[in-house]
């Protein structure tokens, strides 16, 4: 039994509420359960210095929790001068996800910057940031095409992510934090709306795992997916 | 004539949210208008080091805005490695007025940390932030009681804030981004129930101001922060 | 009675010592008492990145003090690897008094930094720094005139400040570190040669302080200011 | 046909040189091909404050590039004042897979630090670093057990890895830099003696991979995985 | 003909002024012509770490030049969030210096900071510095002396220091910065009131010198330090 | 006496191995007795802002220990966010030494840089970083004259270097870690193929030293420093 009273493969309630912030050009509260993180996507005109003179568009993320957000308080890394390792792996891996569904030729000389800052974390704040991003970075792009900056939508593809895992012997859909905690592996996957894999993280916690667990947490991930990439077309689609 | 056509005395709407994330000890969204901060108290069982031994408690604000609060996105402290000028002296004024009404020797060796992160900045951050961490601070406090961890209340007094200013050579309360940016005169006031002052920052931006016009923004902000005070009051009654 | 047998509207020895050192464009040795503060003006022919191609100059400020500038030894913050809150605001405070009696256009693409190095602190650095920042500066100035690299003087006006406070329920003038420890209230005070505000700052340390205080202590700081700004003129005149 | 004329399933030459620095309590030289990394493993007789009085060890790993490591140099990080993102994922990466054969109570309040410096990088150097820093950890381990410092051996299994990925639409096994640069999916592999995955990290960089990709790449790591597992068992064995 | 019309062998104007600011327990304004120093010795009653529990005291000094110390402008190190390579150099020096005419275990576990900030730069200012810092390290010694907190001095020797260098073709004493800049060679060096050494840093910078002209060099310097430790001695005579 | 039994006047085993790893443009490692260090030269396109439009080129060296290349552990300074005294002391060494004898006009707008990176400590790094980094930026040289990109050789010397010191009263050449930890003097001689001197570094540990001690110690040095030259000429006679 999960501790939330959830069936293995059950999602937990997924809310996207798009125009969440006045400013930002995609601006989506993504809610996976209690977990809430904001993402902002920003247009900038420039490109990063790597990327002068390359004639192509960049597509970037930062990551951040606010000190509160998690049980016990954790200290501000503006404070402490500096990004902690988990905030990079993280932001790292939203760009690569959110990259791989972009035309970054097509996008042109722009920068896509999205934030997603941690309101409250209950556990797969990364999955939920990558699923919240892609609805903000459609809509940004979209205020681009309507613009008439870029002449053609340069996204071709869709991508959403899940987290699965093994808790007390059973393979779990979008583990919450009592579960992840506990749970003896933990996989973060990102995949597209053709359901091939962008992205795979895996780590045993416990022990390690075989490869027939990991064909099953593969498979509820799909099912997680296929309702999220559902969820974002939905939301994408009210006003 | 305000650009939001409000009379020159006339607050923005103001919504004090508490319980507004769940693993704080106090918690509070403040709105003023469309500035939107949240203020998440938290309790810590330690004193910080200038504080050892000294038989007292601490209180103390950390300030920070997203990336995306703002008309254009502005960089992430935490990825510069350092906080700005500008977020520092917000916090330290945050501090300074939630500490005038506390009794820190009555609190006991309890730090208290306020968490003001700001979601949308439409002017006036700082005065919201004040206004709504005193909300937090009463709600993280009365958990220190109820839990008899502190024998008695160490809150002797009420503290709220606002912006007021000179737009346009008329002096009005409560500036938004709008007005902030263009006014002659900025001043933010801190005063508590009795309506004495506890920090006055004024700063002439176009032409340096007089004493009758100071005088005039001083009165503004009282009818302003009596108006705040009973919103706190209010809020703190409902449930 | 105050400390230092002071009457309480009685300003500390004050000397303006022009050219203290050899390099700076502007050089001045500012004493308030045994407050020191060496105001060094240099000249640089760039501005800041944000006002590129914006047809204006730029004033700022840095302020440090010297590491045993008073009773107790306090870090270095060149070893620290960082600017302190405090440090930070006092900077800022600086740079905008003496942006607010300075023509930005009329002073052409020009940077004039004001280095603020406190060598001895008694109470009343801030003060004692704007106060001695404006006579480097005008030195500073008058040298970009006589070398015709401006057509006209940019400084269109006079700027001074000195601190106020309640000391034993007494407002007095210009607080040393004694006074200042044990001040109910503190106030800094920035004004011009008309009389006008340019910046307020007050804090109250015990209790909160009201209108009558307020009135009391800024009529404290117009005496204060008018001796200082007199002071200013006379040092000015000297060779 | 791969640019290096290995068949798909073929490794690098592999060479692990113990006692490569005199000082370490493990040393080894791990070659991947041209891929060159030393890992010193060190022990410390104290551990991480989150852990202090909780009556267990830890493991941790750092990680460095040369400057000159690879084709243009890169900026020393110890001069541009902070590791890089990609920096601290990889040593994550690699505390954790060792993390995952030891007994961290057994361990007992000691903890061991893996430095794995990389000399020349031709791709792979993270699954060369697990690979080498097993050999250096079990060397620095059997130090301790031998002086009685703890009475049995804390390591429960061994691990290694290796990079696997799909290069012209071939899935092939340890890729060098060549094929690393252009493969369309890039993946590493952690496995212990049991042939169970202690981490799984892949990344479509081209095109999203789907099921049976995975699968192919999967046994290919299983093969690598397993050779690399005797070369760390002959190394062991070598005086 | 030296540009300061110096013979060879002649020092510039040396002044050393006692008790120049109030608080620190050793103050001394150092001057080599134009070069000024103010050398602030501090007392505290703690060792750092790596001594703890040695049963010895321990000597340090911080060096720091005010921005406008120099010709142009140089960067605020606090600003800059580190101090320089040539900063660090020097302090490390002064602080060798000054640790070899001491018995540290006769200090007691008592440190000694000197701060060293550069007042005016003009050639020199780290030999002015380890010059001045012996005599503020007198006094604050003699401070620990007075009050008992020390049984016996600790200081059995006498150091001061002075450049030397090779200027068109002739070795000469204590450079100014145009000499300095334009030196072929450039040496500091440090002596005890033995004459014998206790640091030598020479540098060839337009051609490599030989050892007729080192000789030539320290027989210089021994004459110029001969004069300079009276001029300590003289200092330290005066109230 | 010497506890490796050497003669006074004895190097250790002195090896210096070419094209130690295959991307940099000069790369060697050098090894003084169990003392190694990789020197790798690069060549990049371009000169550090203070030298833009000079017409010159640049030398500076990067200089780094990895963390057990010592008896005990030292903290990485990527992760500790900053390079110590010693280092930016060394590698500035390094720098000024390679420069003087190279004609940096002759060089062209072109900078290279030698990293240092010290596999293994025992004693007289520097030295031996100095010895070795001479041949490769010799090899980084001849690429860029066989390519025709600068039309004459611009290194105009030949630099190499020893430690000399006073080890039981006794004047030692080449100096281990065991002998350096206990001298009583350590020197450190930068010599060109002429025999004289670039750079002399001698520091007293324990008495100051006299000036036939010095004599004696370089003497000691132009006899080390003739045979390490005459290996450097030996290493780049080979292939």
């Amino acid at each position: 039994m999960r501790p939330s009273r959830r069936t293995p493969d059950e999602l937990r309630h997924i809310r996207l509420t798009r125009h969440y912030t006045k400013y930002a050009e995609g601006s989506v509260l993504v809610e996976f359960g209690d977990t809430r993180v904001i993402c902002n996507a920003s247009i900038e005109d420039r490109v990063p210095r790597f990327l002068k003179g390359a004639g192509q568009g960049w597509i970037t993320a930062e990551y951040g929790m606010l000190p509160r957000s998690t049980n016990s308080r954790v200290g501000r890394e503006a404070t402490q001068g500096r990004q902690g390792g988990r905030t990079m792996e993280i932001q790292r891996l939203i760009g690569r996800s959110l990259r791989a569904v972009v035309d970054l030729v097509a996008l042109g000389e722009i920068t896509l910057t999205i934030d997603c800052d941690v309101i409250q974390a209950d556990g797969g704040t990364r999955t939920a940031a990558i699923t919240g991003s892609y609805v903000a970075l459609v809509d940004a792009v979209n205020k681009l095409v309507k613009k008439r900056i870029i002449a053609r939508n340069p996204i071709h593809g869709q991508v959403a992510s899940v987290s699965v895992g093994i808790y007390e012997g059973v393979p779990v859909l979008d583990l919450d934090y009592q579960e992840d905690s506990a749970a003896e592996t933990d996989m973060n996957v990102v995949m597209n709306e053709a359901g091939a894999f962008i992205e795979i993280q895996g780590t045993a916690e416990g022990h390690a795992f075989r490869m027939n667990e990991l064909q099953s947490m593969l498979d509820l991930a799909k099912t997680g997916i296929t309702t999220l990439l559902e969820k974002q077309i939905e939301a994408l689609s009210r006003n």
